[in-house]
């Protein structure tokens, strides 16, 4: 624990402020091999980025990212912002020698991401691409019972991740709608967690159909200041055109035969971060919800007909995983503890030597999936991988 | 009340039941037009016909469907039987001026469903498919809400309906599972009930793209006398082939701009006979469960925020729909009661020379639908209605 | 089956509904050892009983209920009157020789209950107290589940039994809220019922503490014709005094040693007909909700720790107690059906010469506790039994 | 914010973590009026001690809880030890002018808490009783909406909390069960959270009925390490008597003219820390469960009735109490969150040299009626307060 991991941080916003908290509070809660360092945050408005590093502990600002890439103090990389700038900055970060926390979507294509991974690759660099998810307590249970055959061989997965933050079309054109920044809509922001999810619990994708909608062409101008925390403020009366998907539906082949359904949109109205799965297997089954993070829903097909039904797992107890690090049984955690659980395994797999999943070959993988169902959604086609 | 409306019910198993006991309780707790007399009940197992006939009080019994069909002291031919038989018999029916209740799904295909609609409406019969969820008294609540306003433009159907009866390799190759007889698997037998509740709630659908899947390719014989109430028994050792799909999934345009997704699947372990739907609007969301059938639950974003949640309607107090007919509020009551809303429905439209919908142009509409997605699967494209 | 046993039913409101749909019904759906015979219904108002007669099906009225006792043609006298008729009417019937199926609660004191027990054991009658909801299949499934050791030895009952309809202040002081004629409030309706499952259930009680209190104390008088189906009119503007509590609690002691406590009211804003209990135990854990009558939650500490939870078993198998009359698993039945397994199992009990519980004794046990509840909330004192 | 508030924590284990995490992360997520200093960390085994303030970034240790509170530079006395030592800390603590942020139960009796809350009060010192759920946002939520009139009059209090961590007879003999330093079982440790909450949320109390039972009689003594986090470790096989009790029913009345009840257990099996409470009113209804701890049910009378039902509000939007220092809406938080908003809160009190709630004196109000709760089990009376 006393060797000292030196983290730089790009970014400060919403996912900048998840990251700060997780550096601080993985080594209260973990015993980890290594002390993270809060060295530099780096942010284009000198002002903003000195009230948050002031806040969040950060030692020193830096408002250049090439200069931070180049810091030979900083050993990690951690990548909070839009996906547009994350190629430019992993494959300057991964040649000098830098390890990588990236949020998601990994990069704007598949092309960047195999490019990311393999100069990770090449140069010997952790890389890990924050589908936080994953290490949600009742998830990696999930992913446990189905290691253990509880659910037996899968045949379905079904999962929507809603939300509703635009569904007024007063919601101003924030930078989430407009294709050159964020290339995709929920295709990108929302189903590149849940094909990631898909790909961790069930499998890999062979094909893909899918559907999108718009049903808001045009939305105020955003004042650009404003977009934190989906929420957001327009600029005046100005109207411009939403470029990406409001919606997107999936079907899929698993290369194990199984068929899955995928959905995605920003128009649920009610939902406001509703990520929920379920998965249904010849043995068992497991449905998720993450407005309930803690509880993973559990149906076992090897048990007294009498007394089947699906039974519903408060994941906080020591043998559930992650949670002994937090409360006693019982005494639920929340989205951020999340991000936690992935500092410390970055970190353990950073002394280690080895790798953390998923990756930006998982990365890779996931963008190749999201693009295919970009494609069929335009030739409305089958798309094959 | 006086008038009396005799029946002649083709059909003794699974449907044969729902259908006497509808006809039986329904003046016990609606104020009908006329009055339903148990005339005769046709099978062609005359044994076991007689038993059945006893049971429920039919008055007779006959093995020639022709014959009861040419019967002129039957007002109504009500069609208990898998779908295979459906289209030869409503059409002799219709032409003999018999009214016709119809068992779902409606044909074995669009242009079968398409002449009986046809025929029924030449003859001026009063023809009604049985889709009986829409009598659901939480599903017409639905319909009222949304007629109402509550919900606004709808921009999505999320629908699944999944079984679970066939998991087992060695569960029998019953009718259900040949293709001759039921023309296709879930697509047919609960597709046809979402696609029609689609069109009740949402509108007409204008484009589809799907995907079926098998999971087990061959199964034992039956034996035949095992099929009622989705069990079945093995006649041996010698297997037959699966001639229909598992599972099936759509991705739906509605004419109105709203998207929808279907999910219809015999291999969802631990799902019974569970229906469920969300509807998301510009003002509010509706979601269903069929196994919890009293409830509906109703998302409004026309409240005050800080009060807005999905609350659970207990759809039992004497202002909903058919509610009043039963028991106090909180009471409440089952699946056998959609048939008997049907029933009162049905003879309503009789006596008052009116119609009653889902009819058979609706079944049409719907098979056309399901056609279209049987399309989709195969050549992997959408397909446009 | 073809044995007649002739029914005369007395009432005709709402139990005299749910009776009259249960002897129709229970021949449609079960095999019984003999034909119920709707023979006579009997009550006040000649008019209104012939309406209801002839709706129901019943061959003859009566408006002199010590006639219909005296018929020596009735086999069966089935009591659906308020609580102050049930004394004289079951030692008359009693002493013609006739089987009683009562409803609840069973008189207006136990010192009644008891002489009522009494002469049906003297005169060789079959005596059974509708308490109805120990044939609900989820109920009787957790019975199965206690008997069979999987709660192991029981540490707590906790029940609440809700209603609202009397939140309103202006609604109308009907039958119910008159001591003369329904003894108690809640404590007598809603706990009779309690308790009845609590000693079915979990067993004897031995002591109780209660607490009772009146919200509104005057109300309008109501127009006597309106007190069917738990809803009432108001004659005019006179103010009467409500003589009954209206919300009781008791805590009790078992005899083997588990504690319980009980609620019931009819203030319960939101809640109609809400009937819950958790049962804890040291092997497993049971709880049930009315409003979702067709589940049962179930936890056992046999199990894993990682995989421990409540599971909620959908208590419509053929397996599970009842269900196989009625319809495939997944398809839920409603209220009235508790009813129709009463009638059947009362039928099997006057056939074979047996018994059926709960009985009149039952019924003398349940209304101790409930008088040692009022005698409690009077003295503020623990009563023993 | 510069302004500096050195703490002085007493006591490392289960608490003591929840303490340090909440001084660490207010600063990062509220805009606190002065800057909490982690000072001291006081505990009895200098070893323990040593690590815990390394890990939790302590600056320094003390073994003697009386020289940190004469230490001049500690500001405040941050008390997180079992209830059998808050007296004399407190006493002493306030007489130095320290304020005082002290963990629930107050103290072992009604006659202890009234002396500390009369010294802080006359010292002028600022005094905190951590009961931490009032600042649980959904319950924070209910406060709001009872004050804005939504439900009414309030008619009924229901709540229960249900732990089972010592169901197994091999438990060992924690401090929780020794009544010479816990004063009570879960009448104090639980029972203490669910009378602050009634208090908070329906107002005084007036009359209390009680019982209260023993299941298990004898366990091993404990290994005396070992009474973290409610996990246990015996020490042997020699058995020691259990001096308090397993669990605690009451009936209350409260001065308002509602009623109501508690049931506090550690044989709950299933329930690992589940604090449920019902609140009906004559507007409207709440209900809340801590293992959900981010919804709240709502009921509202003044909608139309064809749309009543009890609605899940979220409570994760920015216009929900606490929540805007979070994350967007749908993002859950946990358990330990409820510490943050309590040392936000209480700082906020000191340095505006206003109070906060709840402190001693709700504190000693508390006490009072579980007092009244074990006079009452063991006279079997009811007890005014």
């Amino acid at each position: 624990m006393d060797k000292a991991l030196c983290i730089g941080l790009i970014g400060y916003k919403f996912m900048g402020r998840a990251h700060s908290n997780a550096w601080k509070k993985a080594p209260l809660f973990f015993d980890l091999p290594c002390n993270p360092v809060l060295k530099t945050v780096c942010g284009r408005h000198a002002e903003a980025l000195g009230a948050f590093a002031k806040q969040w502990g950060w030692e020193q600002t830096e408002t250049d990212w090439r200069k931070l890439v180049n810091d030979p103090t900083i050993d990690v990389i951690d990548i909070a912002l839009p996906q547009h700038l994350h190629h430019e900055v992993v494959i300057a970060a991964a040649k000098e020698g830098k390890h990588i926390f990236c949020e998601k979507p990994l990069a704007m294509s598949s092309r960047q991401a195999e490019e990311m991974w393999q100069v990770c690759e090449n140069r010997g660099v952790v890389h890990y691409l924050n589908h936080n998810y994953r290490r949600v307590p009742a998830i990696a249970l999930a992913k446990r019972l189905i290691n253990d055959g509880k659910i037996g061989r899968i045949f379905h997965w079904r999962c929507a991740y809603q939300q509703d933050w635009i569904v007024d079309p007063m919601f101003p054109l924030t930078w989430q709608l407009d294709k050159n920044v964020a290339q995709a809509g929920p295709q990108w922001d929302l189903n590149s967690h849940a094909v990631d999810l898909a790909h961790y619990l069930v499998g890999e994708i062979k094909s893909v159909m899918a559907l999108t909608a718009n049903f808001v062409k045009e939305r105020p101008l955003a004042d650009e200041s404003s977009t934190g925390n989906l929420q957001g403020k327009a600029r005046g009366n100005q109207m411009g055109k939403v470029s990406v998907e409001d919606a997107a539906l999936m079907q899929v082949q698993f290369v194990n035969g199984a068929i899955g359904s995928f959905e995605a949109t920003r128009f649920a109205t009610g939902r406001k971060n509703s990520l929920t799965f379920e998965i249904y297997g010849s043995d068992g089954s497991l449905t998720f919800n993450l407005e309930r993070m803690n509880e993973l829903q559990f149906f076992s097909r090897q048990e007294e007909l009498v007394q089947q039904g699906f039974r519903r797992i408060l994941a906080t107890e020591p043998v559930h995983p992650y949670t002994d690090h937090w409360w006693p049984a019982g005494h639920i955690i929340g989205y951020e503890h999340t991000f936690v659980h992935a500092v410390a395994d970055f970190m353990e797999a950073i002394v280690s030597k080895g790798s953390i999943e998923p990756n930006f070959r998982d990365g890779w993988q996931t963008l190749r999936v999201l693009e295919a169902g970009l494609e069929s959604a335009k030739t409305k086609q089958q798309v094959l991988l």
